[in-house]
């Protein structure tokens, strides 16, 4: 039924397709990050770009396993997209909307980046929003106490812990982080608990004063299940993420969480995320901004529309030792993004 | 909750207001234009205006009576408008959000059209959209049944024709304009109808053949009664307009309407309508894109983002004696935007 009325014109057919280039990147983690259900210390990346007038837009793709998808997949998925007009972000992301959701973000992102880089500006500007400074919480990933509570030592200082749990041990290692470090907490579970369980589990949270909870089931359970959790941690607030894909998952999880866990790589980019947000404010949400082991450009993209959420969860650059982009700084926890136009990015 | 570990640095005191000018303009309708509530000819409208470096950003107010607005209190609420940093849309939105929707919209238009204009870009450029050229309806105020074919012969070619109604005698009316036209037609109650009644008229209004039926029962009557009416419509399309103000009114109509219209007037002008579009398509709705009697500026805000939504109504301006503004041009009943920076309006 869409646009029944206001068809937009087809591209004329003379209308040459822009440069793009497609490659993979391997970056690493400085330590195996591990969570409830996968340890790993590579993540193969992919970098979409496309050139107009002489100016490169740059986007990342993170494929992610759980959602299905892999580089391979991905990087051939963002080989046959073809952009005729880049200024129009919205049909181009219609036309290739079958692409799977990190590969559509990729597109996303450098289709922002190149036309915030024609006019000028940066991101941010381009989309009426401040400069944002955020605060991001820094991940520990699921460990054995000592190295977690060495973690919090090292990490003293920064204004936000986000500990992975996946069983009971994990919940009485945060008890000991708890102890030795001043930080907020958050907890991500992702899904490692059923409802009953996770109903113990958060009573045990909120007697540690944990900030804010993530995922505490599965998202196969429904919004019933952490329903359950929500009001049993209340009024410490529970974030769907695995639950929450796109702006459609929104109104089926009102009611049942606090909040929803946005992240560029789920759905596809800044537009689709800006989508979800919107719908997770008419509902009288929080809302989380999340991300997946990023390099600086993938980041950097979240990055930008920080400004509009509670909760900013955009380490992943920062837990990589091989980063191959530079431009955001992360001092303390607070993310600094420079006033150089697009995603302000550069390749090291 | 919002912003918690983010917030946005406070505005430097030293950092000076840009200026800022409101002027109220009446306009008239080349016609006396009745609905099912109310009928005028003449439209006081105010206008926004702020200058940053030279450019001159304008916006509309078109103060509605029906929610409480009359022109001299939007015209003071303006005046009381402090714009620090022009291209922080989103914030100084929020700064000035408890003004009437009216004025939230004629500072959001003016804001769009100052940064567009400043970045060389229309409006539709900006928001990553294609140049739209959207067939509008053309709107029939209630009048006697020959007024109305008169009207109907006048404006054949016109490929949709809105027609108001306020009882059954406005039914029989439209009855005769099928027979005699070839537009498809729209029918807005504007509220008249008790949902009983509704549900008969509709029955009718199928019958005849109209291709979307908007507010057939009073706001005040619930989403229930909306529901009832929708049901009897299927499969003809039932649109929320008095029903639906802002993005938070869209999931309480979900599942009991097929569609919401969105004006730029009602809450807060681009930037809110988005919101309510991104949030009404997350419901997996229909989007209508309607407007107040207001001059071309205000008509073509909402032209710029008319590609995103299913019907198009914007004959404010063409409804019009004296338009103060030109820019849009409307060719049987297409509405044409030129390629100029912002909105694309000037004074005439």
């Amino acid at each position: 039924m869409r646009r029944r009325y206001n068809a937009v014109p087809e591209i004329a057919e003379e209308e040459a397709a822009l440069q793009t280039s497609v490659k993979n990147v391997e970056v690493h983690t400085r330590r195996t990050f591990a969570i409830a259900r996968s340890s790993s210390d590579v993540f193969e990346r992919v970098i979409f770009e496309i050139e107009d007038d002489g100016v490169t837009g740059r986007g990342e793709a993170a494929p992610t396993g759980y959602y299905g998808q892999d580089a391979g997949g991905v990087a051939a998925a963002l080989e046959s997209v073809k952009v005729d007009d880049p200024w129009d972000i919205e049909a181009t992301l219609a036309r290739n909307s079958v692409m799977p959701s990190s590969a559509l973000a990729a597109l996303d992102n450098a289709l922002h980046d190149l036309a915030a880089k024609r006019l000028g500006v940066p991101v941010y500007r381009l989309l009426g929003l401040a400069k944002p400074e955020p605060i991001s919480a820094y991940t520990l990933g699921i460990a054995d106490r000592e190295t977690t509570l060495s973690d919090a030592e090292r990490l003293r200082g920064y204004p936000i812990l986000k500990v992975k749990v996946g069983g009971w041990k994990d919940v009485e290692t945060l008890r000991a982080v708890r102890e030795a470090s001043a930080a907020d907490l958050w907890v991500d579970a992702n899904e490692a608990f059923t409802a009953e369980e996770a109903v113990e589990v958060v009573a045990q949270l909120k007697e540690i004063g944990v900030g804010m909870i993530e995922q505490p089931v599965a998202a196969s359970a429904g919004p019933e299940a952490l329903g359950k959790v929500t009001q049993a941690a209340s009024p410490v607030p529970v974030v769907a993420d695995e639950s929450s894909i796109e702006a459609r998952d929104v109104p089926t999880l009102a009611g049942y969480v606090s909040g929803v866990n946005v992240k560029l790589a789920k759905r596809g980019g800044l537009r689709s995320a800006l989508e979800m947000i919107h719908t997770a404010r008419a509902h009288g949400l929080l809302v989380m901004l999340g991300c997946m082991v990023e390099t600086s450009l993938g980041i950097s993209a979240a990055a930008h529309i920080s400004g509009l959420v509670d909760f900013v969860d955009l380490d992943g650059a920062m837990l990589l030792a091989d980063d191959p982009y530079s431009g955001p700084v992360y001092k303390n926890g607070r993310l600094l993004l420079s006033e150089k136009p697009g995603l302000a990015v550069e390749p090291r």
